[in-house]
Formats: structure tokens, sequence, C-alpha cells
């Protein structure tokens, strides 16, 4: 019997989702939650409609496990506690700081309910969280990295289409090169934020506009900018459209340690990903812990869940002893 | 209260442990199991004495964990069933093939006596079998690749001094650069175990010795070298003990898969180990994963378990707030 999967909301992360649900054929997806008007919302998935938001209460007995496609920013701190009380759910919740109280929050309701609701998942956090985890346990004489990058900050992107004169952008966040090598080398090396990462910015300027001003007011913008080297390059709408459309992202979690009574032995762990589409590899581990999220609670399990907390195993559709005889 | 190890054997890996030990302040040395005599045997860490293996059974009560340090061949089969029925045990059984017969063994010896054996430990079987899991679960349309090294091979180096006429040697088995990038190119290469990985041996010659016939039949020895492409260096007794003493070892774990309903989208993930000694690091994930088998045969589980069934957070001394505070 397939694990019936219902998606909350339908941007970015909803769609990938979708599409990661076709390649696991133990899940279906029984259909997309959406605030707009589901009569006008064509899924790509042959044979299923999207629902009005407000219709999930009654669809609880048909779906095993709902994954929120939300943001962090408002839709997740409100429609995950509220939505735990009555599903097994998964969340991709990312601002760091904020982590603890809406585990809280989302532990209070998935308890109510009986139901595990799995947050924070996706690639940082999540595959980076765990890699962080990992590093520090083994090697708990040592020092922790994590680069993000190459890829599109969305953030910083944002940040600069706001600036007066600006028609659209993109942000790349970038790691130093040397940076790395310095890390991977076993220097542990102090690093300072500008030692990091590089921001190189893409911009379309309205006609007429004072680049000049434009390539300032992003290079000293505080918090976003001003702590980094950056490179403003000035593109046309097209080119922009052309070689700036995708979403990749990435990036690399480093531990260095020593082991030995001298500390005489170095041990670097590292953990990286390439990604063409951020929205699409988050989806992939939204699914994958889905799956878990459904097999602890069919065991017994409830509450609010993190990446911590998950066996392995419960993440892949194989048998406990095919997993050993095929992967250990 | 620290969890209380003891040590199953002496050698390499026995060694590491107690040194990894030393850097966990939750924990605490019992003892060493030695079948030589314990009197003989001076530990490093001061107000520890051995004791004789067949004693070990004496001290069920005074250990909360044992951490089994013998060899996959001979040692482990025994130890870890007999051991299993007592203790919480860890051991490192590193013979793929015979895991699953292992895992029966030692499960039905630790459900008898409601203990958590973990089985398999260290990084291969152990760190890289997780990222084998995590890449396929993630990505389950790709393509999986393990490369080892550069790291001595203890097995071909065996077998280079086996070779009539060779007083030493040393074993190195090295990814080949070119398979890596194009793993991670993304070009999902088909790769023979020629393209993967080459042997380069230092070999210590008997005085008078044929070194062509040395070099033959170590080049077309079947199994160990006849298909790879392999290089062999004569040196001198003391150059292979100042430069190549250490046990360094490590690998890479690439899962390189696609996205998308098209298949558009192209994501690597990549985990690698780069250990100035091999044995050490393996010591070090042992004693992370007796933290585990400790915390979750308090919680009441027992029998067999691998790094596939332990929730990541057992294996950190921090609290789940914390890690989720500070890691997540």
């Amino acid at each position: 019997m397939s694990i019936r999967i219902g998606i909350y909301g339908y941007g970015n992360l909803g769609r990938g989702v979708e599409a990661a649900i076709a390649q696991n054929p133990d899940m279906e997806l029984v259909t997309v939650f959406t605030r707009r008007d589901p009569a006008g919302l064509i899924l790509h998935t042959p044979g299923v409609t999207a629902t009005a938001a407000d219709k999930a209460a009654d669809m609880a007995d048909s779906i095993d496990v709902m994954i929120i496609c939300g943001g962090s920013a408002t839709d997740l701190p409100v429609q995950t506690p509220a939505l735990a009380k009555q599903f097994n759910v998964v969340d991709s919740f990312d601002t760091h700081a904020k982590i603890p109280q809406h585990f809280e929050a989302v532990d209070a309701a998935a308890k109510e309910g009986g139901k595990v609701a799995m947050i924070s998942v996706g690639w940082d956090p999540g595959m980076f969280s765990l890699n962080r985890l990992l590093g520090e346990a083994i090697l708990p004489q040592g020092t922790a990295y994590t680069f993000w990058g190459k890829g599109v900050s969305q953030g910083h992107s944002d940040a600069i289409r706001r600036v007066e004169g600006v028609a659209d952008g993109k942000q790349y966040t970038i790691p130093v090169e040397a940076a790395l090598q310095a890390v991977r080398n076993g220097e542990d090396p102090q690093l300072t934020t500008r030692q990091k990462h590089l921001r190189e910015c893409f911009v379309v300027p309205c006609e007429g506009a004072d680049l000049a001003r434009i390539e300032k007011e992003i290079k000293e913008m505080p918090n976003y900018f001003a702590d980094y080297d950056t490179v403003v390059h000035f593109i046309t709408a097209e080119e922009l459209k052309r070689d700036h459309s995708g979403i990749p992202h990435g990036g690399f979690v480093i531990r260095s340690g020593k082991t030995g009574w001298e500390q005489e032995n170095r041990h670097i762990m590292e953990f990286s990903l390439k990604l063409d589409s951020n929205p699409e590899f988050t989806s992939s581990v939204l699914v994958a812990y889905a799956r878990a999220a459904y097999r602890m609670q069919q065991e017994g399990a409830c509450g609010c869940k993190t990446v911590f907390d998950v066996p392995p195993a419960y993440l892949s559709p194989k048998s406990a002893q095919e997993l050993r005889r095929t992967l250990l």
C-alpha cells in the first residue's frame, strides 16, 4: 500500500515535491492544497486535482503525510502547528534562530493529535545539520566549517531588486576557494565573513539609471553586502533571462579534527552538495523524510522531530535486511 | 554519570579507542581485556589496568558498553555474539559479504541478553554506508559511486609481502582522478575496476632478489593486482620506515542523481574522508556509536543494530534541545 501524500502550497517547493513523489513508487499524491481557486490549478500528475486549503481538515483520513511547502517567514509558523494536530507533517522551516520556538509550538500540536511532525527538513537545515552533528560527535576535538554556494540567494537577490534604479537582478553566493583549500589542508583557519564567501550580483538597471550609484549602494548595503567582497555586473534583461534563470545552490560542511594522545593525526570529513535546482533537491529530501515520518508514527512515535531524530533506515523504501545486504 | 567502557582487544584499534575515550568527557575507560598476560600490558590511561579476556563475564555489572576491537576474519564472528549476551557491544565487522550472517548471530545473542549490539561501525562499513543510503533515498533516480583512498590497504600490503624475494612492502589504493572528475561532472560514467583505482606499491626487496620477477609477479597477481594499473617502486627498508609508516586512508561516496519531470536537473551529493590514521578514525566512530548503543538500551531497545538504525542525536553528548539550537 502506498504512502498517501498531500502537498500544502504549490510554489517552487510544492511543484518539486510533486515531481519527487513520481520518482518514489511507494508514494502517491492525493491532492495539492491551495489558497488560490483550486479549479484554476492544473497539476502535473494525471488524475489528481487541487483542493481548497480550507478543506484540508476534511481529508485527514485519506492523507498519511502532509508536506507543507509554505515559506518560513509567515506561512510555516502558522501552518505547521495547525496541520500537525491532524496530519503527520513535514516542513522545511529554515529560519535557524527561530527553530527552538517553532519546535515547541509544533511539538505541542503534534502530541495533541498523536502525529509525527518533522520540521526543518532540507539541506540546510537538514543534510548539512546532520553532517555538522556527525563531525562533532566523531571528532570532538576539531573545527567545523559550513560554506554555501555557488548558488542563488533569494534574500540577497530581493535586496538588490529593492535598490532604486534596479529593474531586476540575481545574486550568487560563492565560497572563497582559498578558504576552502586552507580548511581541507587542515590549517584550521579562523575566517572572517569576508574571507569565507564572495557575493556576485547580476543587475539589470532601469533605463537611464545611475550605474555608479547603484553599484555603490549595493556594495555598501549593511548586513547583505557591506561585510563581503561584492562584484556587480550590469547586464540586460535578455542576458539575465538567458544566463541566470536557474536556481542552483550547494555548499560544503567540513569537519577538521585531530586524534591521538598527542593530537598527532588529522582527519577531514567533508560533505558537499552541487545542486542544479535548490527547490527540487529540498523537495526530494522532504519526500524521503515524509516516508520516515509515516513509519515512525505507525510505530507509535508522536511529537516534533528533526533530522537528528530519524534512524536513516526509515528514509529508504528498502527493508532493513535489504539495506544491510546492499548498502552497508 | 559517565558511560563506562570496556575495550576488548588492544591492537591498533583498541589503542585508538583508548585515545578516543579520553576526548569524550562523558565516558570513562574501565579496563582493557586482553588474551595476553594482563600484567604485561601497560595502558596509556592513568590508573587503569588490563584484565584477562576470560574474566570479562565477571565484569558485566561494571561496564556499560564493550567496544570489541578484534579482527573481522576470525575474532569478531566469535567474540561479538559471545559478548552480546552480557554486554552492550560495538564492533567494526567489515567483511561486507558476511554482514547478514553476522547480524543474525549477534541479533539472537543480544536479544537473549536484552542488550544492544551495534555491528559494522566505522567508515566503510559505517559513515560511507550511511551516505550511500542517504544518496539513494533522496535521489532515487541516480548512480552511486564509492572510491577508496588514497590509503594503505592492509590486505594488499600483506599480499606483496608474501611474494618471494620481498622483505617488506606497503600498498596504496588511489582513486583515479579522471574518474572522480567525470562523476562530479555528472557524466554518470560506467567505470571498470581499472578505471576507478590505481595501486601503488613500495617494495623492499631481499638482497640479491630478481626485481623484474618480483614486479611481474605483483602486477599479475589475480584478485589483488591483475585488474588494476599497478605501479611498483623498489625502496630501502629505511625509506619504507621513513616515508610509509603511517596508516592513512579515506575515500569518496558520491551520488549523482536527477530530478524534475524531464530529469532536467542534476544534483551531486559527495561525502569524503581524508584520514591520517585509519584505525584512530574508526575508533572515534566506534566510541560515538558506543554512546548511542548505551542510550538506546537504556530506553528499552535490544538486539543487533547498524548505523542505519541509529537516530543521529544519540551519537552526541549534547541534549536534543542543545543540538537543535546549535547544529540544526
